[in-house]
């Protein structure tokens, strides 16, 4: 059967040749995962996406969520089913620790796992998303008590989790939230507030409870984000026994009609309506946004993720199709008849690309997430600094760039089809609406790249920037040992020194009178820097190609892919991304020098 | 009242400073159209968009059109008031000859009334603009007979029309088609076959009667585009009173399910289920295809026009909602509270895009339709042959490049949004989800490319390609004169002249062994075409305003942004497309050289 998810071979490929995260064994806490186990681990893990998450992809997008009225909400009922099955495989908190129900692997290969979760359903893989964000603020804020109640019915699944931020005043503006909490004088708080978008704020199916950590402002504290707090508001009550208490005041008032992810409902949820909404301060008074802001990333990283596995899904679909999809004759052979559309230069330029961003993406994201696992098994603070480094610093391109692709891999995947593309009885459609939302929430793709120029780019004055550009020098000279790649080694390495001018210019403008125009070339910068990385990470897959050519036949077959994937990114588009950077370099300020008047006479 | 749908000022603009169509009223066949009768013309054609199409779109898109079994379908109900309105004010057949129900507008002026028409609700336009698509074959290929009997109806609306082109294995491929035409030695023909992706194919609230186009192949006749012939197929017989007879056994099996365009029903239709349907042959027989081609670039203009107005209207929104939705403060001023979003320079980039890329495209489209006008008032054979050779080359990019541009700009529409633009109460995620359709019908986005560089590129050895040059060309020497505008007019040079050189080279690759090559990088040289065509447009329309400036001061708000447009495009967007240029020119070819396995291993 046709892959439908994920490319398996190119995932064994990131995770063993690319990566080596079997390597992590070596040290103590993740001695249990060598190559074997994960192996076992990827094989299961697409098992269970590909036989039951899978299936229930078209019923949660068609069906979707109902909002019944009384607080109710209803999901698809396929999601149940599913839900209980990765509760029991314990897929929930992969990287936890095992004290509280997690199962502690590498980062890097519970991404693996989460890659074929999320390509199957990612609508449905956000409950227990959502739920697993909600446990690791509670394991790093909780007190004791906190996490004794809580953390491991969280991290099991038992219970979901959420996050409520946003409101009608307060979206991209977190620090414009109205919610208050009034201190009870026992330590605990009353709750009001409205808040919007929250996913899966409110359902019955999955488990008869939800926390939810909540952004609020205690009563007093100072405006913008230093004076918000973060609370723990479960939707039930819980008694000391563990067993649950009474409504705690949490109540939906309606969910939203979106245009994608349908399975997943966005709830407005209403806080304290009938005052009698109790939360437990998390973390520290007034430190709401920062202890946030240490779970952003990781939030971030997941949203790249589903906008990925939408791209991926579609690549796989549209390779599929024009395999099989017969229409019109081949370019050099006008009188042969009908061939498979694959053959027609347009339809294979389209699939390239494809393959080339999957590819690129996929490595982008795995190195991230490799990222922490060598700061968790580094050999002193430096070593964990500069991996940490690198973690905040590919964030936006994670999330901002990879999203913004991805978004085009789906629209290319549903060209492919033609008019099939456009109904929804065939998956392109679906996987283009649901993706679209990624480039959305977790902080709009405007503020991840804001993110990049604004902080990442000058953290530690420049460091993580070069420590990037160190890591990327480091691929390219081993390119260039290497025949067959070393002249895409040499092109790589003229836009990288490009990128260091743009980044030096930027930087310098944005310390200037000029900072909006800086910052107006906020997101071009986030792509530029993201096509380096993308062609950082094809030449590294296409260096390592390169040397095991010539040994199997039929990996031969998988290796060229990656190298003409490598030489199609870098001799297509790269030629592109110096327009880019030029433009950049052109400075050009009609964005901020327009007159608001001038947009519509 | 915030504009919705079309920028008023912007529409004078172009047809008034940039394209001066009120001077065609010096030749007789256009002398009703002076700029008087055109400003009431477009004014009401506004007024009709506004109060009485623009409110059905919602509705349109959320009800959408049922299937309900016995070939019936039903379309959304406020349709019908609002296509009756459409027909009893004549606004059906605008550019036709009055003999048949037509108004005899030159296209340029109808094109002002359509884009208002269109970004209200192209779904519902659809059905007039496919009747007169209908009415136009019907005109320029029917008999004397075929033309009495049904002409006057299909443009006047009173009975709809439709066009039955695709198979389930006939998409781009339509030579594929396997319908047959079998003669009944009367002159008629028994029709028989599946016909699918049939907009408006069947409804009864609108029309009592569907004349249907229809490829088929007479039995007997070659394989292939050249076997194909072209008949007019009722869905009622019509008797010679012109009253409606027996059913001409054209029967709706199904409708699709679709991502967009929901108000516009897609029919499967059956011809001759019960070996009843009877045709008659519509031009000449084996003809088919080129009796299609003569009518192709209308429709494909159509579908650009299509595009656009729903980018207009995004854009439009966008503007509205940036510059009501209060959020974040300042960069300059952080600690001044909350400003409008459109003060953020990531959301003024994006609005300057989109503000761009509308106003390029809306001279592009009116500049083509313009085309057609020239030619008919042309004084020689020679002048006639170059308007419509312009009006050639121009087609793949009034359809290609700009729903593919429209898409992107519907896409920042959304994103200005944030979360509420994924949110289906608010406007942008159905014109999203419209405009995708854009990029596939009419002939596929890769088809458009394949278009301008196997077909348009090469026409009269390059004449085509070489009057638009000059058209730019002349453009450019203009602008040169004026200050303010003569730096930009230099770059716009320097872009053009590349785009010589690559036409070249692809002109030559296409020649050669490496054809294949030359055709996967059409759709960039599409890009690249259209890219030059819009900055041509910029530039032209900054010129004009450069030298209004200064004379009222209102007026001077408007002209700025002008400059601005230009400005943006030229400088930020132009260095882009030079890469893309180089990109071509560096003729990689892994595209072709990628083995068909390394795709997916």
């Amino acid at each position: 059967m046709a892959q439908i998810i994920s490319e398996k071979r190119d995932v064994e490929f990131v995770l063993h040749e690319q990566l080596e995260v079997g390597d992590f064994s070596k040290f103590e806490k993740f001695s249990a995962f060598n190559k074997k186990t994960i192996d076992m681990i990827i094989k299961e893990a697409r098992k269970l996406a590909v036989d039951e998450i899978y299936p229930t992809v078209k019923e949660g997008d068609e069906v979707g969520c109902t909002f019944e009225g009384n607080g109710v909400v209803k999901i698809p009922e396929s999601f149940v089913r599913v839900y209980n099955l990765l509760k029991d495989g314990e897929w929930t908190a992969m990287t936890e620790d095992p004290e509280w129900g997690g199962q502690g692997m590498p980062k890097s290969v519970a991404l693996a796992a989460s890659e074929y979760f999320n390509g199957a359903n990612f609508p449905l893989m956000m409950y227990p998303g959502l739920t697993h964000g909600c446990g690791k603020l509670i394991e790093s804020f909780g007190t004791e008590e906190q996490k004794a109640v809580y953390l491991k019915k969280v991290y099991t699944g038992e219970w979901c989790g959420t996050m409520l931020l946003t409101e009608p005043g307060a979206g991209s503006d977190v620090g414009a939230l109205e919610t208050v909490a009034i201190p009870q004088g026992d330590g605990t708080y009353k709750i009001k507030g409205q808040k919007i978008f929250i996913s899966g704020g409110e359902q019955t199916q999955l488990s008869d409870n939800i926390i939810h950590p909540v952004l609020a402002r205690i009563e007093g504290a100072p405006a913008g984000t230093k004076g918000i707090s973060l609370f723990l508001v479960p939707k039930y009550r819980v008694n000391k026994d563990g067993s649950l208490g009474e409504f705690n005041d949490v109540t939906c008032t309606g969910i939203e009609h979106k245009m994608g992810i349908h399975g997943n409902c966005t709830c407005t949820l209403s806080l304290g309506e009938k005052d009698n909404c109790i939360g437990t301060l998390l973390g520290e008074e007034n430190k709401g946004m920062a202890h946030m802001f240490l779970m952003m990333n990781e939030a971030r990283q997941l949203v790249g993720l589903q906008g990925f596995a939408c791209a991926s899904a579609s690549y796989l679909n549209a390779v599929n199709y024009a395999k099989e999809r017969v229409q019109g004759a081949d370019l050099t052979n006008p009188k042969a008849g009908g061939v498979a559309i694959i053959n027609h230069p347009d339809v294979r330029r389209q699939l390239l690309i494809m393959k080339s961003y999957v590819e690129a993406m996929r490595s982008i994201l795995y190195y991230l997430a490799m990222c922490y696992d060598k700061a968790e098994t580094a050999e002193n603070e430096d070593e964990k600094a500069m991996w940490e480094g690198l973690a905040e610093i590919l964030t936006p391109i994670g999330k901002g760039y990879v999203t913004d692709k991805a978004f085009e891999v789906c629209s290319h995947g549903m060209q492919v089809y033609g008019g099939y593309g456009f109904i929804e009885e065939y998956p392109q459609a679906q996987l283009l609406r649901d993706c679209r939302i990624t480039m959305i929430y977790e902080g709009t793709n405007g503020i991840q790249a804001m993110d990049l120029l604004g902080r990442k780019l000058g953290m530690k004055k420049g460091k993580l920037f070069m420590d990037l550009s160190a890591q990327i020098a480091k691929t390219i000279g081993e390119a260039k040992k290497v025949d067959g790649v070393a002249d895409l080694a040499g092109k790589v390495e003229t836009v990288l020194n490009k990128l260091g001018e743009v980044a030096m210019h930027l930087g310098k403008t944005a310390m200037s009178e000029k900072v909006k125009t800086a910052f107006a070339f906020a997101h071009p910068f986030m792509e530029a820097t993201g096509d380096v990385c993308a062609a950082w990470m094809l030449l590294w897959r296409a260096t390592i190609a390169q040397q095991n050519l010539g040994k199997k036949k039929k990996e031969d077959i998988f290796y060229n892919g990656l190298i003409k994937s490598a030489q199609y990114f870098i001799n297509s588009v790269l030629p592109v991304t110096m327009g880019k950077m030029q433009a950049i370099l052109d400075n050009d300020s009609a964005t901020v020098e327009i007159d608001e008047a001038s947009f519509v006479s």
